[in-house]
């Protein structure tokens, strides 16, 4: 099966610290990356984690707060001194291009590629992109300014063909692609076997879904994240400071949990730290009560989809 | 005597790797902090080098590029989260308005203090700021675009009481203050006692040059930074790579000796490092050919000035 999975650059909150920094995330499908969100330094993050800078063609922004975009500047300077061509593709919220165009028009005049921003409606659950082997959604989130995480889908796959049908058949090579694809096998006499009887249905698409910045929100969030195989959700407060992650649009690790169990996610990765906290023992824990499946996000930990 | 240090954040160039950082620089004399250019990820350098953010009131940037100046963004974010209230004030060349307004706009609204812009004239050596401990000078440097260097000069300091001769005198406490700064003692019964008598001079003020990004430019530098007590000079390229260094207006190591040399300065210290070097072992030897007491910055240095 192909790579699919999830390595976290830095899951940090607004105020980075020497355990954590500002958030950004890889998505791998095979041999092609995407990013979420791009805070400072994540571009020196992706250097230690050895990230290849040359395989990633998409960015998917959150929101425009500082810490989830004040890396990009940076980031797309080196991909020019680079001598990178490829197009760069910003989705975000209305104001990416607002935010980031004079500041490429100043520092990064004669770029050898072109930056595409593609605004994305935060307010609605719609297909942001598409490429062969994903699509990504947007899940509109609640915080202070418009803010939306990303659902990230394989594309149906092929049946598989079962080995030993097709040698019993002897299926001429040239009409196996029409089979995995649904066609039925007609033999020299005429014979119909059913595609159904020469394949094993594809194993199910597999669904990452990121939601950061929010406040709890289980009405609008569950219903679009149902049964993925793995959620990151923010948990910037413990429960204990519920007060303060209700004024701030944030959430709670019991909240985070709370998600997780509503939604029937296959696992759960919480992150988004505050920096009071010296540790998040006690956010694992909170987590854990609710949701067994909890795994507290680390910069440079990576997780399969 | 006061602390008047140096202390290296970051000593890459352009492109950050795992070696170095982008650059910046910690000014420390006594209590007070002052910081020489802001590249991205400087706050979270400052984090792990537990430089206090509460005494920092003056940035001053030597040029626009990327490099030089993309960690401002966050620095302020986290300054106004701090609760900061005292004025910052960002000194450097025309443009640094246009370019951190905008964005402080947007992604810092209600900041508890003041950004207070400083257009510094690149191609002037005058004064851009003057406090109670030192006064900075801008040195005009020869770059792609406007950019300057700046010298840090201790104010001039007071004379020195000798001991033996206030008690000998018994010269009364009010009077010793005028004494240091240049008064003549006269005695109860009319006997003046020169001030040359009474004080050893004070020590020679202190100075730091900064000189990066430049092109070998000794006619320019030399005679404003002459037997400055530590200079930083850049020195992106080995002196085997020199056309590039003059394609892309910096220095070679073998330049930035040539001008600690013809400055007789008594420490050099060389950085702003091009990512294509391993190691600087060689821009180290390079030097020391022309220039002995020649430094290699790197992140964490602490230097004396």
């Amino acid at each position: 099966m192909v790579d699919f999975e999830l390595h976290i650059l830095g899951c940090g909150s607004a105020s980075p610290t020497t355990r954590h920094l500002a958030t950004s995330q890889i998505i791998r499908w095979g041999d092609k990356l995407y990013m979420i969100d791009c805070g400072e330094g994540t571009q020196v993050q992706m250097r230690h984690e050895r990230v290849g800078f040359g395989r990633l063609n998409h960015i998917f922004l959150s929101h425009l707060h500082g810490d989830h975009c004040f890396g990009l500047p940076g980031l797309i300077s080196t991909f020019g001194m680079l001598g990178r061509t490829a197009d760069l593709f910003i989705h975000g919220p209305e104001g990416i291009e607002d935010y980031l165009q004079p500041i490429l028009t100043r520092f990064c005049k004669g770029l050898s590629f072109r930056v595409q921003f593609h605004v994305v409606d935060a307010y609605r659950h719609g297909l942001v992109m598409e490429d062969r082997s994903l699509k990504v959604y947007a899940i509109p989130l609640k915080h202070r300014i418009p803010t939306c995480g990303y659902l990230f889908e394989e594309k149906e796959k092929e049946a598989h063909l079962i080995r030993e049908m097709v040698d019993f058949w002897q299926i001429p090579v040239k009409l196996r692609q029409g089979i995995k694809s649904g066609n039925d096998y007609v033999t020299p006499s005429g014979q119909v076997i059913p595609h159904a009887q020469l394949t094993r249905p594809p194993s199910p698409p597999r669904r990452y879904a990121y939601c950061s910045d929010t406040a709890f929100y289980p009405d609008g969030v569950v219903p679009l994240i149902r049964g993925v195989n793995l959620l990151y959700h923010e948990a910037t407060f413990a429960q204990a400071d519920i007060a303060r992650a209700i004024e701030t649009g944030h959430s709670t690790a019991l909240q985070a949990a709370e998600i997780a169990r509503l939604a029937e996610v296959g696992k759960l990765v919480i992150g988004h730290f505050s920096s009071r906290y010296k540790t998040e023992d006690m956010l694992k824990q909170e987590a854990n009560r609710v949701f067994a499946a909890t795994i507290l996000a680390d910069e440079g930990l990576v997780i399969p989809v």
